[in-house]
């Protein structure tokens, strides 16, 4: 399965960690890019590599542009297409059919979304009707169609699971 | 199911949006209260109390300054202790045991752990062996053990799930 996500209009000032939790979520649960449109921070895109070049990849972050062209070619390319916001169906109800879907675009939003991208996507869907987080709904959202993701390419460190206490095992 | 959260060393200047998504994820997703640690941020409590306000409760914050004593306190009162973290044992180990708990305190931690907290916790879990982000990994968890929140008391407005667009209702 291919999961690529959208994260829509990123603010430096207001969206460093969040935008930053987006991608650290996005690659813990399968996906394996992650692009974003508004101010181009290179301090958070330099976060989000760390963290793949320690725990492994394949992982990308990039700064777009243009995001209806990005989401238009994505289509032209097979890719299903779901924007979350609270105001969708739930996605509960969208699961065992997007758990069959190869590629995927998810689309999470920013402050404000433009009606435009509620007519582009394939499906609008919410998790909860209520006011939660992008960070968790994204969250939410990958386990169900993907689950977790077991193996990480080029890993320098690895957790190994403890009852308690920490273990960090290097290659 | 009595779920709460203690969400621990709070930050105003780096953490306020990521304790606030941590705080709205809790609500919508069956917890009652959460308690935090750390820098007291006005600002923050007053953003989820609009929230609850609005969309209904009940949910609380609250303040807290001795973290070890609420977690004996809550022990005493035969709350199960579960503190997530990345080093922790799969959640999904855990899944169906605590689905049956009704009373529940869940530890989210902040920047460091003190190792204190892995012994007091009756569980250390993980949501991904991976860096993810406290917000989803919350998320992921009470989903699993608790599931959506249908409904909420008090509720001035209430999103009606569209296939497009946006439809609220007030009362």
């Amino acid at each position: 399965m291919q999961i690529e996500i959208l994260r829509l209009n990123h603010r430096i000032a207001r969206d460093k960690r969040i935008t930053t939790h987006v991608g650290l979520t996005s690659r813990s649960l399968g996906a394996s890019a992650i692009y974003y449109s508004g101010d181009k921070d290179s301090e958070m895109e330099s976060s989000i590599d760390k963290i793949t070049e320690k725990f492994g990849g394949p992982f990308k972050i990039e700064h777009i542009k243009n995001e209806i062209q990005l989401i238009k070619d994505k289509k032209k390319q097979g890719y299903t297409i779901s924007h979350l916001t609270m105001y969708g169906l739930s996605f509960e109800k969208y699961v065992k059919k997007l758990q069959k879907e190869e590629k995927q675009l998810i689309i999470v939003g920013g402050e404000k979304v433009e009606p435009e991208y509620y007519q582009l996507s394939d499906y609008n869907i919410s998790v909860t009707s209520q006011p939660i987080s992008e960070v968790s709904a994204l969250g939410i959202f990958l386990y169900s169609i993907h689950g977790i993701k077991e193996e990480f390419d080029n890993a320098k460190i690895k957790v190994i699971e403890q009852e308690r206490g920490k273990l960090l095992k290097e290659f």
